[in-house]
């Protein structure tokens, strides 16, 4: 059984689904809908779960967000809504605990910006609560925020940054924002993982990359991923399997090309399509042209739901005062 | 014989030249080489090569740049002298007669902000030799430059905008830059096209269109344009022909699935393959992940390159001189 | 007596005030407030009130907005609605008609960027009541928008830009907004003007700017303007006329002292000052440290005015969502 | 004796002097030109010149650069060389230690950004010297560098975050970039010091501000700062000054007048302004008009010189190569 890359746990529940008939054991799924936005919560409860989802044991809560909403500023208020709603049981803290942000991915490349775009947005609060405490609400939360930049920009691993970062002001929880890569094209800034097992951010050379957990940081690591692009290679493959699934059911049942068609095996067929590929595609991404739009709508929707998990005290109006 | 779309000659002729078993009449072609810099002079002579390239008659030169050229500041300005080169004989002006340089496009996406970072680059001197005449040399040429914005920004036909200001301004040139459709992945971000034909701006909505060129403007005009996506379902196409010859090689020549693949009609395929993929990529593009650096690099060396061939009077330290 | 150069009616009437003891022919002033913002309107009736004025006869409103509008998203909205319900009655159009707002100034200059900033947030429905008529409301009125840019960016006089494009696309209103020069600290983003005689953009160089009003145009043209910056020696003055204000009042009545602070020629003292100055100043100005976020909060500000102004079918929530 | 604020030691010697008759002890000054460039270097030796200077013993070198170097790329880069030869003794580094370069400063505020400008310019190495040793010469140093926002954006300290990351990292040298406040308009944009002691970031709520320097952070620290701003307080008083001098330079020598004039003691006054304009002119600053561009390049002059310093076996035409 070939292990197929992919950050989302939805997905890889899909392929694990797939290549045992159905019988998944380790892995719970729960699903509900708040009005068009569909939740799916996936837990990874044994090591069995663990192994087959290519995904460390935790808690992976999906929110796929209805097609138009970048277009429409109150259905983005839904989502935030939300979000919010999802992560405040995650998050755990008292009032007087603090919270750290983090936007991770490269601010200068736009699919990868989300993290720290979403950054730039969060209600920050932490000096103010020691430096001018009365001006504050008792009710507010000390939050603070960083985007500690990407490998090529800093000549640092990120996962040393924030480490730094976090033994010196000693957060009672870190969050995580970063891009992700799906396998499926309709997913592509249309869902919003949430986790509990931290991250391990960039592709990735060789296999130095500090994982960002709870176990490289001492804290709980709450980890908000977007797919935010396919790869070309993987839109190449799911053409064809949408060209093959055409062809067989217009071919006669039975005959030299149906069997053909029937015989190939896809993932010989994904292996072959990547090794044609790899000289041309290289370097190449799937997005929408209108991506820059796009990100800055995602990346209002996540912070206002952070915003409103970090201060419960505080309505969306407030928040949206303050930050203005 | 379906005309498929290009904005590029070079593609347009390749395309000719394989449904008519390379017999193309109405079309000259001339390659050579500077250094490792690519130059195709494709000119369209005649009706019936205009009808077989769907493209108007006139001059079509592509310069392909060398691969690594957005990682070598040298190697851009090489190829900017070339430019340079091509665009001198096109330019036909007298020194004192006035140049206008329209940037295409929509600076809000980023592939498609190509015109407009060009714009912000063109050495503007039209105002000094009007205002401050004795403070400029005397073989500065006047020169002029607009980004007009595309219809969803402004709510006019870019034509329009172009027309009302050539009307006012009387310049003795237009040169117009604006991203186009490639169909090969290869090509993107690595050909810059120059016409004499004129351009058609923008993917149209029905055919309201307003051509810019010199039947419209009442002026010559002088059309660069980049290749900078590729449509996805260009790419799952390329993708599958990829795959299908690969096939074709392994199978037992001969055989049912042999016939079967030999008898695949290219552009019935393309046609299924557009319409499977139409609900799924609408709206997608294929694009190299570092896509804002490139549009960068690629709009200083145009930029340049236009420079050079504006000011023939001056060198390029000159004119990094006058731009800082 | 001198006339002192400044580009809010509000200020001229006061300095015409003083120097005519109150006694003011040929200009009416009506004051009102909308909770916290005061609204002054300044009509210029006369010959004589145009020539002490240093304006053109027509309508100047003045709208004072609170201190910290720019830190509290619901200030910013219902300043918005004040600017809509002010400029309603100057617009007079039928819901067929068409208005084109266009941005005044450079926007590479944070101060000055003030008139592109609101054109990239204004309802632009023009392109969609021509193209696809039934997907847009009745009681849509036909918008478009342009930001000309500036001379020393296009090489161009924009007053010609903006001629060239009238003349193709006949509007029958245009609204400009532009960064105004203030001659008082006090009133630096918090004042904004709206006028109906037309604007003169940019400080010019020599006098050869043409002036963008209903003469030149051949249409009735609204100005909005703001002062985003007060100049360097304007500062310096009204500092020196405070401490002399401030050595007056407790200097001897009666002393040598006294009587040459008393005689000193408030004229005579900013021609000196400004004179002292020049060779330190020269292009200085004076501005708050938080710039970019001012000019962004009133760019909100005001394309909010004229989106209510100009689609009287539609409340800010509508807007709102269709502008996301 | 008042401590007047500067944070040029130019400066502060300039008032110790004047305070002291010439007489000044515990600090050293050596001028010297490089073409049109001024270098001025100030040493405070002593305790004494300590307590007289308000800064903390050190080098401190001032890099005077030419009125009109922003118009003029050539001219830029013999300021970066200058730069870079001032540096290269202060660096004291063998080829394998590790640098990191710091940006303080707050990227949304024009002129408080340079310091993370010259950050996005550097050529860092460090991660290829761990991960690909063998694609990068021997000669490169390990260069790391990072913008750690400031107290408003992150919540954090500025000097914590620096303390954590330097931890982690481990650098042999700290090199901070920063804006500083000027008391001469004619200074602004002008000037580079680079000093040996540190840096306090920020204009410090209370008192609370960690200082960046070789006791906080364990690794010596160089302090790079350039006036970008004056506040509008100093402008004021400086006309005035300006203003006092030409009334005593015209006024009747030994009049009531001119011995009251002579006797304003320019501390009081100074106050007094202080006191006046407060309520006024509280946050703002004054700046020359086209400030966006003139931190681009002073932010690209620093950065090369850097580099130079950095990397003594490249030439500034091979580090402009890596860095496209």
């Amino acid at each position: 059984m070939i292990s197929i890359r992919t950050d989302l746990a939805v997905e890889a529940k899909e392929i694990y689904s797939a290549q045992s008939n159905g019988k998944t054991s380790g892995v719970d799924v729960e699903e509900y809908s708040e009005g068009d936005i569909k939740i799916t919560n996936v837990k990874i409860v044994s090591d069995v779960g663990e192994k087959m989802m290519g995904k460390p044991k935790g808690t992976y809560i999906t929110i796929d967000i209805p097609e138009f909403v970048h277009y429409d500023g109150e259905a983005m208020d839904r989502v935030s809504v939300v979000i919010g709603k999802v992560l405040k049981p995650l998050i755990k803290l008292e009032d007087s605990m603090t919270a750290l942000v983090v936007g991770l991915g490269n601010w200068n490349v736009t699919p990868d910006a989300i993290g720290p775009k979403v950054v730039s947005k969060i209600m920050v609060t932490r000096h103010l609560k020691q430096l001018v405490p009365d001006s504050i609400d008792e009710g507010i939360r000390p939050v603070c925020a960083i985007s500690p930049g990407v490998l090529g920009i800093t000549g640092m691993e990120t996962g040393e940054i924030i480490r730094g970062v976090v033994e010196k002001i000693k957060p009672n929880l870190v969050i995580c924002i970063d891009a992700l890569a799906s396998r499926k094209m309709d997913r592509v800034n249309r869902t919003i993982q949430i986790g509990t097992s931290g991250i391990s951010p960039g592709a990735g050379i060789g296999n130095r990359r500090m994982q960002i957990n709870e176990q490289t940081l001492g804290v709980p690591v709450i980890a908000i991923g977007v797919p935010t692009v396919v790869d070309a290679a993987t839109l190449a493959n799911d053409t064809i399997d949408l060209v093959l699934d055409e062809m067989i059911r217009t071919a006669n049942s039975g005959g030299e090309f149906y069997n053909m068609l029937k015989s190939i095996d896809k993932e010989e067929k994904q292996k072959m399509i990547t090794e044609i590929l790899n000289p041309y595609v290289g370097n190449l991404v799937v997005t929408p042209k209108e991506i820059d739009m796009v990100i800055n709508s995602l990346s209002k929707i996540i912070a206002s739901g952070l915003n409103i998990a970090l201060q419960p005290a505080l309505n969306l109006e407030d928040i949206n005062k303050f930050l203005n």
